[in-house]
């Protein structure tokens, strides 16, 4: 142990809350490193759906303060697929994690990208494991020891041989296609409230000329207006707002804008500039 | 800052636990004030339920030590509705929550008058909120900051201008009529185990002139029977408690006297006295 | 208090991440202790349901650090069982939990003899419980200060009468009949993945002389192979593998072991040894 990195160790999953993994993993990361504050980002990521977790890692990343982000969703345990710890771009902001542990599925990358880049990446080593290792929960026995260590100062090069960032796994871009008055995009995720978040950011509309009306196509099409309040909304209505994330999504007011549109993560839908005075 | 406050910060919210909404605000809390303990009350009030949040949290709140409170039930985000935070009237009691943030709309005022009653309450300036802030997500941007720098021991008065207290955003009292030999009284609460909390309490009971043989009328009319422990009951017969936090509640034995009597939050019951020997 | 017995207070319970119970007792816990960490291992027990949270405590018990666990599955509340702690009999290793605090209904005592068995049991007394008590939330009123009281040093003494070990209510173990080429079990535990885990061990399927190609009869009949790892399977394919507990379950690559077979918990299984060549 070199002195502590201290902050936080911020847990991301698809384990849930029904049984006791999520609970196993914050003891184990306790266990392992004394005194530690353990932050449960989600453990509701849905089970294997990779996408889904990176997704939530990038919209969490930017609000994260120091130290060690662990990251499972990982369909490949057990498997020859890569266990990786990664040191992200030191830059100006201190008071962000400097670690991300985790399957190298294309979970992690998306999100030290945007904090700055991956600076360097290890392969986390069998013999820098745990005694108790089995090949089903590498959550407790892979990348909590390995989180704790780097928490508690440790090295990169204490867990494993270095690996040539340029060989970590990616997943596909999400769809973006900026038209003539036309924006085709992926649907990233659609919240608690029912609203949907788009692939595309403000500038994608402006590129494609879109103005305040506008008209959404997915299983039905819909008139959609831009607005920049749920409130602004009559009952039913759907608006697209800048969202959280400074993204584009679809919203209704107290209610699902993904039922009333039938949308889930992954589908791709057509927003269209309204050409006032359109003929029928 | 002028010296720690101390204490935890108190997180009551309607995010879920599914999306990273929760986790999210944790990690704003514990970056803008580290070291500082977050505990979780619950993230799962029903969606813009913001009268279920306030009945949680007075519910709660005699049990929490010391610290700042956090609550968002908050439909109205991106409208004019205030973000607000109060000081509890400082009592014998050091171990209390010394301050509540949150949206102004009735949310919070119950439970700091229980703890002793609004000392003073100012509105949060957007001069005090983050730079990343949005529209949509007041609890990263505007709450949680608030909430940490009342925790690392700034004043209110560092948070923005001062409001009357009894300008406040107050919710409708719950329903309580008591009469003779009948008490109609509103259901608060249904618990994950199907008790029936009612707006009353045991003094309500003996103004009524309630005894221990009764009957419940709601969809459906049952008997009911006062009890003081849920293993005293019959399989299947309704009870009347004075539950944990000693409101009246209609319960059953490892079943949902909820749905034996059909209602919900909101909805009005009655109990009546039953005569002995009363004509069928 | 005589001195930090240090290290974190481990909760679990039936009490559901809906209602503000688990928030109370995570506050409950750190107002009698300030400065404790608290860790969830889980609140989603299935409610009332002593044995699934017993079996869980084991799961988890070999991977706590220090500290006092609480556990609360308690249909008995309010009646005459007895709420108790014990201690664990010390082991070389100092890092795991030295008291359990619960009721006494069986859900603590397999976990404890796990770390080394009972060393010492106290019934906690009335006059040692919070002056707030109800007789229907003892996870607040009894368990939670006893446990704070105990990671502060206190000893078990201070809490209450000290009991017989050998008096403690007890669950039934479960079913494991060993036969030729056959093994009868108990399912224990459906995780959120499908997973089937079984009461048997290796050891059992070798004493059973269970290869690596079985069939297993529940509800349907399948075929069933012995596998390292999820991953091995085709889709749809059912196999038996040593589980992250050391137990044999019975596993899907992606899909619910458990939808395929139709069991829950509680029902019993046979593993059977295909002899090859053998007629239809």
């Amino acid at each position: 142990v070199v002195g502590r990195a201290g902050g936080s160790v911020f847990l991301l999953t698809d384990y849930g809350l029904a049984d006791e993994f999520a609970g196993v993993v914050r003891a184990a990361v306790s266990r392992h490193a004394p005194g530690v504050a353990v932050i449960d980002l989600t453990h509701d990521v849905p089970p294997f759906d990779v996408r889904a977790g990176a997704l939530a890692l990038v919209r969490a990343a930017p609000h994260l303060g120091s130290g060690v982000v662990m990251a499972v969703v990982d369909p490949g345990v057990g498997t020859a697929r890569r266990a990786v710890a990664m040191t992200v771009h030191r830059s100006d902001a201190r008071d962000r994690p400097r670690h991300f542990v985790g399957p190298d599925n294309g979970l992690l990358v998306w999100a030290v990208e945007l904090l700055g880049g991956v600076e360097r990446v290890v392969e986390i080593r069998r013999s820098a494991r745990s005694s108790e290792e089995t090949t089903t929960f590498d959550g407790r026995d892979v990348f909590a020891p390995a989180a704790a260590r780097l928490w508690q100062g440790a090295s990169l090069d204490a867990l494993g041989p270095e690996l040539d960032p340029g060989g970590l796994v990616r997943l596909g871009e999400p769809r973006v296609v900026v038209g003539h008055g036309a924006l085709e995009v992926e649907v990233l995720w659609i919240d608690r409230f029912g609203n949907v978040q788009l692939a595309a950011d403000p500038r994608d509309a402006a590129a494609a000329g879109l103005g305040d009306d506008l008209e959404v196509r997915a299983a039905v099409e819909c008139p959609l207006r831009r607005v920049s309040t749920f409130a602004a909304l009559a009952p039913g209505e759907l608006g697209l707002i800048v969202d959280a994330n400074r993204h584009l999504a679809v919203v209704c007011d107290r209610r699902s804008a993904a039922t009333v549109l039938g949308v889930q993560p992954g589908d791709v839908v057509t927003l269209r500039a309204v050409t006032p005075g359109r003929a029928p």
